[in-house]
């Protein structure tokens, strides 16, 4: 039996690799470990057989031999626990890499989600226009200060980890709004992880959602 | 030597336990660990010294032995993995506790974050009285979930864990708010958090820095 998750049945994106499910997926290829997908619709998310899943009705879930997990950042910890290649195996290092999963979801992806929410739930209030340039203060505050940290090197922290991935995969959330562009360093940061093979068949994967035709 | 965690030398709440700090002190109290506290400014924070510890000029930072970590979920996942008390043996167990660390910071402090960024950062603009009942939407829907999700339950899946921990901590946040009140199953759940003997001294310890007498 191969985990399964659970992933959108008609993903906002379109298949452009921006759902949460997609943390999930290039982890479980990084360590290449099979799974397989049950697709949900909005409707069937906030339904009590999700919900029993997931108390928030969102994607991903995780099952596994009768653990039920929820929330991409433990799924993806779960699965770099459990695997090798995602966290290094020396403990002080390990600390640190699974450190900037939490700095992902918890100081560098609270501003973006920010912007999403004014773009998609508030886009038609009145405060619209003249509220976006603070938000984006916000991002560029964080974008500047990892930009610094990164500097040279090619990952946050040594070689890839799991850090990386969710770092990664929160700056994508980014790219509808152009802001990368102005982090070269921070683009090309993104660039690396999306150029790994692993990365590569995820977004197939979750493409092919989209396309009806499964990846090659 | 004790592990050295940083905190607010002047916090915002003056003693409160709303700084990140208090969720750190709460986890060491919990698996029995001396500490050291180093004070820092607002102006120390956004340094070079204490970036080298915290790339984004925050508190806490945690040092032990040539450990530097940052994030307040990473320090108290690494403190509840190096010490028993706070995560379960079974590994199912504490994939699930874990599972509820997230939630607590990616899930539920999100719309909690856009609150106090709206009353602290935005108070004074024109939108803030309008926008500020969909925020609180935002906010309540993710507390009906976990209202839900407790049910008549004292903690989140079974014996109190970290997950526990960081999600009374992140609902405190919503103490100055009157939303809780709202919520008496969570306000109970809180309460329970509040009552523990660690939490105590954790609380007591912070305070102190503010009242300069020393916890008993």
């Amino acid at each position: 039996m191969h985990p399964i998750i659970t992933a959108f049945e008609s993903s906002p994106d379109r298949g452009q690799g921006l759902a949460r499910d997609m943390r999930v997926r290039w982890a479980l290829e990084e360590v290449e470990q099979p799974y397989d997908v049950r697709l949900v619709s909005f409707r069937a998310m906030k339904e009590p057989a999700h919900r029993a899943l997931h108390p928030f009705g969102q994607i991903p879930t995780y099952e596994e031999d009768g653990l039920v997990l929820f929330e991409s950042g433990a799924i993806v910890l779960h699965v770099a626990q459990r695997h090798a290649g995602l966290l290094p195996e020396e403990p002080d290092a390990r600390a640190r890499a699974i450190a900037w999963m939490f700095a992902a979801l918890n100081t560098v992806e609270q501003p973006i989600l920010e912007l999403q929410v004014a773009k998609f739930q508030e886009g038609d209030k009145p405060w619209s226009a003249e509220r976006l340039p603070l938000i984006k203060d916000r991002i560029r505050a964080r974008l500047g200060e990892l930009s610094v940290r990164l500097g040279d090197a090619d990952w946050l922290d040594g070689t890839f980890s799991a850090g990386d991935l969710m770092m990664v995969h929160t700056l994508q959330r980014l790219k509808p709004s152009g802001m990368l562009d102005d982090y070269p360093d921070l683009a090309a940061y993104v660039a690396r992880g999306e150029a790994r093979p692993a990365y590569q068949r995820a977004f197939a994967a979750q493409l092919a959602v989209f396309t009806g035709q499964r990846p090659s």
